[in-house]
């Protein structure tokens, strides 16, 4: 197997084995490099004297600083991590944007999410692991949907995938775009805002031609 | 004067003249070196040969690749445009987003203001230029939510700011951040259900105790 081949498998990797050590001994050298660097600052020499791995080894497994960064995304994004279940739409929604809050309002906690983010604009390997990475986290978001639907607070068929995206989105774009400071009140108001408009009906497919109004 | 002065001081350059001429030659050689390279890519002697303009010039007036940036970002800033103004708040809203979906929905129009959030993660002072361009074009987009309340379309103490950045925070969040496709629909159910939480008061200001509900 190629290192390529290793670096892109999570199915060869045992889970509690060896293997499965490095790979998150790697990882956590890999986070702290990302911390302290950057992307641009980050070298296989650094992640092999941190992780106390050997250099040719993290060759071997992961060809290079790219697959590095991508495979502490997919490590990532393997955790069991479940959405906020609160028993009402309003409350989860508010749940999943203090979340948000919590990490990108916090200067310490977004230094690592902030430099996948940053690293995605020069890698484009880095940025189909973050693509993926987001896809399948905001998968598993879609059940706070679901359960409202199903209790009744939003109507069947309501696009799960844009209410939760919609829920993250202005967070995200204050913190690492406009940079703009964040805080609960923001994450209430933004979760109020989107349950409203699901109680509204906005998150239905429109009607034809409705959107050309 | 300084370098840095000529640079971040728009109000020493007399519009239309030699000194506006130069700037504006040496701002597009800028967008072409972004659109080209990138911002790790980018480099003064790239802009004088593109420009015409002297290095020894660019130096003195702009110091270095972030003076031009972040000069190139300031005068961005510096044009006339004007939110849409349908006649109601759903016809602005929609014609906001689907500019943010015409820029970022579209790989070559992409490429310049990618860039420069791109660039805002490597250099401070790109990130302030960033910061005050993106806050100066939302507080003009407010006009938008102020005509609504005039009108009656949404109830005085509506938070215009919040309001504006929620339309556009979903396009830009999957073009930058998530990296998934756009598209009219997307903006207009964006900007639908922006609508719709202004309609019920969820951009109003919180009662006190409230978003600990």
């Amino acid at each position: 197997m190629s290192a390529e081949d290793a670096a892109t498998s999570p199915g060869t990797v045992r889970p509690g084995g060896r293997t499965a050590r490095t790979r998150a001994v790697v990882r956590d050298a890999v986070l702290t490099g990302l911390a302290e660097h950057g992307y641009p600052g980050l070298t296989v020499e650094y992640v092999a004297e941190l992780s106390g791995v050997h250099k040719t080894t993290l060759y071997r497994r992961w060809g290079n600083v790219e697959g590095l960064v991508t495979d502490a995304l997919d490590l990532a994004g393997e955790d069991t991590w479940t959405p906020p279940d609160t028993g009402t739409l309003d409350g989860d929604l508010r749940a999943l944007a203090r979340e948000v809050n919590d990490t990108f309002g916090d200067t310490s906690a977004a230094v690592v999410p902030t430099a996948f983010i940053a690293a995605a604009f020069q890698s484009e390997r880095t940025a189909g692991a973050l693509h993926s990475f987001y896809t399948e986290r905001f998968a598993r978001c879609e059940a706070v949907v679901e359960r409202a639907v199903e209790r009744g607070e939003a109507p069947p068929g309501t696009d799960a995938a844009a209410v939760v995206r919609a829920v993250s989105a202005p967070l995200f774009f204050r913190a690492v775009i406009t940079r703009e400071p964040l805080g609960e009140e923001l994450a209430d108001q933004t979760s109020g805002a989107v349950t409203a408009a699901v109680r509204a009906g906005a998150y239905l497919p429109a009607a034809p031609g409705e959107s050309a109004g």
